[in-house]
């Protein structure tokens, strides 16, 4: 017997009756305002070329690891799930593969992604029967046949999601020709690129070698002398504002910054390209990095994403078989205070620099993060992020961050997502679980409710277009990039 | 006056009219299950000989430290609670003690201890007024009149509690004989031993050399040498599985695990039987021990469970006079990503291991817990526990552990006590802030009727009995043990 | 158009209503007991001069950074708030200072200041329009009018606030005639002092060289040798119980303790006043003077209050012109376990001291300052505290101590402000949150009817009243003080 699904217009809510009504009419101004989704790691070749997905398996499990990572946890083989290896695309039937995943479907019970799923079937598919063994082929061939369609492909649910502005992550060996055909191809959506330097910052990411090859022949410097090194990267940042970037983003194992003079610095970074550089160096040069990037910001104006604290590829033996970002990066303790210090001692009160601090360690929201933001003029907080991004993290955020930070040192939500079909699912979440929380407050008489309007409007729209200078960024020439 | 007692029997609901109703059908549902209590302290001796307890004061305040530590607190001498020192109980009146502990009973209001001493006042032995010093002599009386009767022996209360599954906690060096003598006695009670090898791998525990001496008798082999030594592990494992163990236990300062080669491995357990071995050496040969008892597991089926993270015998004077287990271990910060990762490098993959962790930390269930367990097949989570084993400490264990690891990466409820008679007490807390939980989130339009239906079972009796594989263990053959 | 102000009666109260009720009567119960700030920085010249305040800006804005810090994180210059630098008050006119502030009244939606602030608008001052751009002036005018009145002179507003105990806080090196005068005037009202000495034990204050000049001239004695030192402790701190103070406050970067002997101590001490000390060596001293100052409080009976965790003056630059105290005071992690246990091991169960412990890191409220205060008979828990003196906090701080301290080892509320017209609004958020936190365990069945009763006496007068001796401190003969 199929179950029904069917989305409870009010879910998210506070169960509370009178917080309740209050967030309902919050929810109604917000709930159709456009989506912004300024950090995120969707693919700009599926815009530039407008094609349409392969099948079920292949868009929404296969790339996902937030939906594998738990089917695994629970003893599924990845290549059952169609997740890609080394060796390339194991040879699962992709329709055994959904099937696996629908006799799974119980295990995300109580999960942010079961929200998504749900709104993702609903709302973007048109379920109206629950996901289980009983309707896995039901589903399967459905979506594949609505994925086939025009009104499936990538720019059109772009356009039917209400996305106003999309920014995808590229470091600078990539190429941005993806951003520059979407430019070029008359289509308004606005689809941008940020600037991700981590494989040519981080000696002991493993494709530091390569990557730094194509960073020399991207920007023809001499990127293994210091002043060759900072002066590609000033050129490929600017070829990045001329695919539409506003921000920088950087993923270090740890906050820690650093603020060497130039020789020091210039000693270092020829450590680092030898063969006899130790972690504490990897580790020091990243610190340095940062707060070259800090001034690099400061000069050309590029928003600074900081989200440290990750123990990426923790799985040693997944890593070898199946390479980085298959849901084995794991959280750890991290400190702000002590290593942003170098950093902010430069530039702490600059008023053209502006950073946002994502964590993954939720501890240091009230002790750290609002103390930090809630007094230096350059720092934002991005919003609870990757393993926090659920209901109750979202709501630790706001109970831990608004006491002492307030609201406007925040930037309003990131998707931060690869699953571009959850975009509008994980932006409904976000609005429903901030309308919340802006009902508890003036239920309980701490906020007025024109207060909270206003607060609404700016929680989904109006701080994340000025932390991340949405309508500041004039459109760049297109510059001639590789 | 005397204050009348009487249980809500909404007690621990959410106060929301909406969510209290749905937690009520919940807690409908699993309140009459069986109890399974696979982690405990609880005395073998008392089901093997089935004895009567002898009075209020010895079998509900001298051992129970989370009662005494309290009175201590504020000022409460422990020999006037008849609490034993080293030098064995001291001479204080029972009644005496009784009457101080009635006479404060008004300080462990808002704690859990408040909860479960009601539920035992009450449940158990029918009283309808309250505890204070004006009843203290009206308990004392009564309390040991039951006592004394056929129906408070062990048995009876283990029957009448509805026990299906008991399991208590001895070291290698520990005689089984109670448990052989339970077997034996055609009584139907499961009472099961557990593999807690602590005294016999940590060169810090003041018992060490002579458990080892203990050790070498009871298996007949030279634990002097390294293979010895894991060979006699072996056969007191085999041993305890003979005793119905389906688990092993390990109660380490920090979560810290090695891999050593065989060579390094041999020549650190020298060094631990020398007189020259330092912390770190201690703190390196537990480390390789858990991995070691993880490859054994992984041969056996034994269940690991950790619990790293208390800092024992905090108080210097009291351990010199009262000796260990007296209320003064104190939980510490702790890390589980890198100390977790020598032992997940060889055994993390593994299908036939499996290894239940605990925390005294609640900082590490969304940074670190949630996201290894929602990750590693070999992984799964202990409840909330210890200091934490609390209604709020259970809600900050679902709400942050929920949203990344799911329910299926947890195990259910651990009573963990050696209050025999609050077992019943602790289990139906835990389901009723289980079944508010999930009627919360049914409450949120987080999950349907039915999920949560299916859930509150898993939570009570699902969960556990796959954890601990209470079923698949055979009966085996009761081998000569010592 | 002006927009009301308007206080909601039921404010910071459980939105549902059944909690909400219970609440409210509780509420009632103490709403009107006297204030009792055993804790705070309050200037004691205003009540021995009784001198009119000078103008809103100057009472209310420049002394303020809660205020001043959210302003200056959202690019606000402290010039512009009139927050004086070390050049003294900037030539900012305080009208235009506090239209800036009116203007940016915004950015404290949601935080404590806001509830503060509405308090005092409304409570002390009688507004029924809310402050913004379009009620600067007004707001600057009436208040100023009001302030040269008698009714809000200092004496007029303490009787006038029902505050029955206000402890200010001096260091060694200060004068105490302000609180001589107090005492001499005849005035009723009970301003007393506190022992503070971190200015003549922190070598690494910028003060130290300055206040250890002060503190030899204010005892006679040899400061510069290690047993004149402690004796001019012991005799400025019988100065301080002269002028009334009953506890002692400690304002460490850390809890670290130490426990020296007399020898290596006075080498200690010898090396601080040398210019060849290291950080240890400062870091060393601080942790034996805590245990050398516990020591002494064991003889006097003075509360010794410790709290360790911020990360001083973290903000260089601003440090450099405006000096400290300006709201760039960072949290950090905080360990107490380890920190402690050299005093501990000392005085741990000695049953004439007392200590209270504050903490800015709240992850060890529930892992390590709950169970040591469940445990030692000399510790006391201090309320949530400075960045987590908001709603918010208070609820974490009762969620995650009571349930293994009780309520019995906190000690009520402080409000630990500078800014004497918040402290009834400071009293009144805590008191509604108390009520709210019992009243929900009330509705949940926890706890019964006539026990929260009593605890919210307890709560807001009861533990206050004993933890600092406040009813004990027999009024001691004025001594000669310098």
């Amino acid at each position: 017997m199929t179950k029904p699904l069917k989305l409870d217009p009010d879910r998210l809510f506070p169960a509370d009756e009178r917080t309740r009504s209050i967030t309902r009419a919050l929810y109604r101004e917000v709930a159709g305002l456009p989506i912004i989704s300024p950090h995120g790691h969707t693919d700009p070749k599926w815009f530039a070329t407008d094609e349409n997905w392969s099948n079920a398996t292949e868009l929404l499990l296969s790339p996902d690891h937030y939906l594998y990572r738990m089917l695994y946890s629970q003893g599924v083989a990845l290549d059952d799930l169609c997740v890609p290896s080394k060796a390339g695309m194991p040879g699962t039937d992709p329709r055994k593969a959904w099937r696996t995943f629908a006799e799974n479907i119980h295990l995300f019970r109580g999960t942010p992604s079961s929200m998504w799923l749900g709104h993702v079937f609903a709302e973007v598919f048109g379920f109206d029967v629950a996901l289980d063994v009983s309707t896995a082929d039901l589903y399967y061939d459905r979506i594949n046949e609505k994925l086939a369609s025009d009104a499936f492909k990538p720019r059109a649910l772009f356009d039917r999601f209400g996305i106003e502005f999309l920014a995808t992550t590229e470091g600078p060996q990539d190429d941005l020709a993806p951003h520059h055909t979407i430019r070029d191809s008359g289509w308004k959506g606005r689809v941008v690129t940020t600037y991700r330097p981590d494989a040519v910052i981080d000696v002991e990411h493993e494709q530091f070698a390569g990557a730094m090859k194509v960073f020399a022949e991207k920007t023809g410097q001499d990127v293994w002398s210091w002043d060759g090194y900072l002066a590609a990267h000033r050129k490929r940042r600017a070829d990045f504002r001329a695919a539409g970037a506003t921000a920088t983003d950087h993923g270090h194992p740890t906050a820690q910054t650093a603020n060497l003079g130039y020789d020091e610095a210039e000693r270092l970074f020829r450590t680092i390209l030898s063969d006899s550089w130790t972690p504490e160096d990897a580790e020091l040069f990243r610190a340095q990095m940062l707060t070259e990037m800090a001034a690099m910001s400061a000069e050309d104006g590029m928003v600074m994403q900081i989200h440290p604290g990750s123990f990426r590829n923790h799985n040693g033996g997944l890593f070898a078989s199946h390479g980085r970002d298959k849901g084995a990066d794991i959280p750890t303790r991290t400190d702000y205070v002590h290593a942003l210090k170098p950093l902010l001692d430069r530039f702490g009160t600059s008023t053209t620099l502006s950073i946002i601090l994502f964590t993954l360690d939720e501890t240091v929201y009230a002790r750290e993060l609002a103390p930090l933001a809630g007094h230096y003029p350059c720092l934002k907080l991005g919003p609870s992020w990757w393993f926090h991004d659920s209901p109750e993290g979202m709501r630790r955020f706001r109970e831990q961050v608004t006491e002492t930070a307030g609201f406007y040192n925040t930037v309003g939500f990131n998707d931060d997502t690869r699953a571009f079909l959850s975009i509008p699912a994980r932006h409904d979440v976000a609005r429903r679980i901030d309308c919340g929380f802006l009902g508890q407050l003036v239920a309980e008489g701490r906020l007025l409710d024109w207060e909270a309007f206003e607060l609404a409007h700016e929680l989904t729209n109006g701080l994340v277009r000025k932390a991340y200078k949405i309508d500041q960024q004039a459109p760049a020439p297109i510059a001639a990039a590789a």
